[in-house]
């Protein structure tokens, strides 16, 4: 059958074998198919979809297009953590360090921002000469230094899914699930680490906006895990509001360091800690011992300290004083007194990237200074003229008029409070 | 919005406005939007369909990508005909003259064959010189001197279909019934000519295997041309058998000289002359009027002495014996006697094309002497040992003992004659 007819039955619905699969996601790293027979196959499972034997098929297939890392056989107990994308999420930064102090290794691949919110890849580019690491013999060697690893997403690693994710970007077909989970899991199995946290992301700033697409999301993720024996466990986690209360490179590592040293925005904390315990559980400890450890680790500066090992384990300098810092601040506040019922995250991440925070496109700059503060959070009773957002402005020129009016309106203020959410709304796992 | 957004929206099953229809029209024909985004697009749009009006917009956008010829304009009354395609449909070669000797001229724009149905441009070949005219110059010039334009698919008619019909041959796009309806209309409707004969097949040999499939696709292009105000008349057709006795392009000429002359195959003839008849009636006749004409054409020779002159006006010589003879020919017998019930059309046009006389992908040579004769016909009581087909062998080298086994295959053969099946099935119009 030529490549012509398996596009054809996918077309028309019909389930594809595991050879025609992997004749697609080859053909895709190879470049043996043309980006329109590529493009044509992608629309065709983006609205026909995929069986869960399809989807692991194609998992295994965009894994194995490239190297093989297996960083949990040079590192036994290494722990990858992945989230699904939300505003103001800066969990990376503060988790590995955090984890690691509690004695077990976290490896991560952080990818460049696009879109409403930002990537770990950038906000690591804010911490000077930070530089990730780049190949497995970098990987191990930063793992034997300071129990974390923090890698960039490598030529070497599922060529196929770099090839298929930059068609889907210009071809309307990102929102698949079948494709997001092999886009996830083919990378995460590459590198290879010895167990999975999940933070699956819900609500209207992310790309599951409801229940029941956050579930099947979770569930496809974890029966990735599942098919190639990696133990995994999915969060399901608001993003209703923005997690923290900052948005931008420089600003999120600051946010970061604030929840290493104990303080800083409570929901960012609490969320860092919830997927910690969740590592250290994978790892064998139980729930008691994990919410102990991370804790203790906050509190005697242990998981602090990391931080400053990881980032010099990196070739970077941790002074926090280093930091880009915005040219000047311009605060936006309310209007009127009440309750804030809703704050748009999706929008404060669109303005994020007007003022120079993220990429619109890719191969856009970013200005690592650039940012927003949130300074009122959902639930919150603010008074007329109080401060809703801080903009920081890098060295962008922007148009500051829209840019406040765009802040102002992402507030919705009423006269009641919110019904509160829970942060974390429930947790998954392959048997749950 | 931009085109990922357009592309997201058919991927929906919404409704797109004329606009966004005109951007990826126009996209194609300048190149403006990459291959992959209109593959993306040409898959949404086979999988989610198109309303009427979406395909009316589609239509007129394509036309509107190139020249418009305006035939009606310089030669008023003059009539096209279309096939969606058949295998052994020689009609166009003897329809032309013989419309013309009854004074209604004839314009046509022929294009190459391409899979198991061969196309009228590869069969002009066959005509020694034959010039098929690419300018409106050169049609009005023809028309001024035969009453019949040939003219072959030009660069500057409707080069938005030229761009998407190459790229939906590579993408599993051709089966969609709106791009279908499109590509065939906005070539018809940039030609011009004041009326238009559609003959939509129907059967096992056909595009439209099913009765609902065949009134589709006849009602869509009915559509497109009352849409654009052009007269519009559609025979749907058997193509349950091969329309003539003759496969391949020289034998194909043959087979309408034999028309032309009275003779030849009955089910070629009969067809030819009723779509004669409607194409007579677009022009003002009447049924009777048009059937008398018609057969007076055929009988006093007038319409053969036409085809001379057309192809003479078209460069060519008209010579019969001019044209291409096979090398050698073979003829397949019966291994058993009974009825003939059924002939695999779609297999002897592919087997045709093994032998030389079709494409199997375009760029592909073609052997003009190579062909089938069908010496049996459905319904037909054969005995042991009666020939079935006469393969025509031309300069290709063959795999003989694989040919003769698959002619012999194509022929059904029982002890019950099959239920018979009417030539034309049925006649549509606008209205009807």
């Amino acid at each position: 059958m030529n490549f012509v007819e398996v596009i054809a039955k996918k077309r028309d619905g019909l389930e594809l074998t595991p050879d025609q699969l992997r004749s697609f996601v080859s053909g895709a790293a190879t470049g043996l198919l043309g980006d329109e027979q590529l493009a044509a196959m992608l629309m065709a499972i983006c609205i026909r979809g995929a069986t869960a034997a399809e989807t692991q098929v194609l998992v295994e297939a965009m894994r194995d297009s490239g190297a093989l890392w297996r960083l949990g056989e040079a590192c036994p107990g290494v722990v990858d953590k992945h989230s699904t994308g939300g505003v103001g999420d800066s969990v990376s930064l503060a988790f590995a360090p955090l984890v690691a102090a509690c004695s077990v290794p976290v490896a991560m691949m952080a990818g460049a921002g696009l879109g409403h919110t930002q990537g770990t890849l950038d906000k690591l580019a804010a911490i000077p000469s930070f530089r990730p690491v780049t190949s497995r013999d970098g990987a191990v060697r930063a793992l034997e230094q300071c129990g974390v690893c923090m890698a960039s997403q490598s030529e070497e690693i599922a060529p196929a899914d770099r090839k298929l994710y930059a068609l889907r970007d210009i071809t309307g077909t990102v929102p698949s699930l079948p494709l997001i989970v092999a886009s996830i899991m083919s990378k995460k199995l590459a590198v290879g680490a010895s167990a999975l946290v999940l933070d699956v992301k819900q609500g209207s700033g992310a790309f599951c906006k409801t229940r029941e697409q956050a579930d099947a999301l979770a569930r496809g993720l974890l029966a990735a895990a599942d098919g190639a024996a990696m133990p995994a466990v999915a969060l399901v986690t608001d993003m209703d509001e923005p997690l923290g209360d900052r948005l931008g490179c420089a600003s999120e590592v600051r946010a970061c360091l604030e929840v290493l040293e104990g303080r800083g925005d409570a929901r960012l904390r609490d969320l860092t800690v919830a997927l910690a315990v969740e590592a250290l559980m994978l790892a064998g400890r139980s729930a008691d011992e994990a919410k102990a450890q991370s804790a203790k680790a906050l509190q005697d500066g242990s998981a602090r300290r990391r931080y400053d090992d990881v980032v010099r384990a990196h070739g970077g300098d941790p002074a926090p004083e280093l930091l880009p810092r915005p040219r000047r601040t311009v605060t936006v506040t309310a209007a009127r007194g009440g309750f804030v019922q809703a704050i748009a995250s999706e929008e404060l991440g669109w303005l994020a990237v007007a003022l120079g925070a993220g990429r619109r496109r890719q191969g856009d700059s970013v200005d690592l200074a650039a940012g927003i503060v949130i300074r009122a959070r959902r639930g919150d009773r603010v008074e007329p003229g109080a401060p809703l957002v801080t903009l920081e402005l890098g060295d962008r020129e922007v148009a500051l008029d829209s840019m406040v009016a765009r802040a102002a309106a992402a507030f919705t203020i009423g006269d009641t409070p919110p019904s509160p959410a829970p942060l974390v709304d429930r947790r998954l796992t392959r048997q749950s």
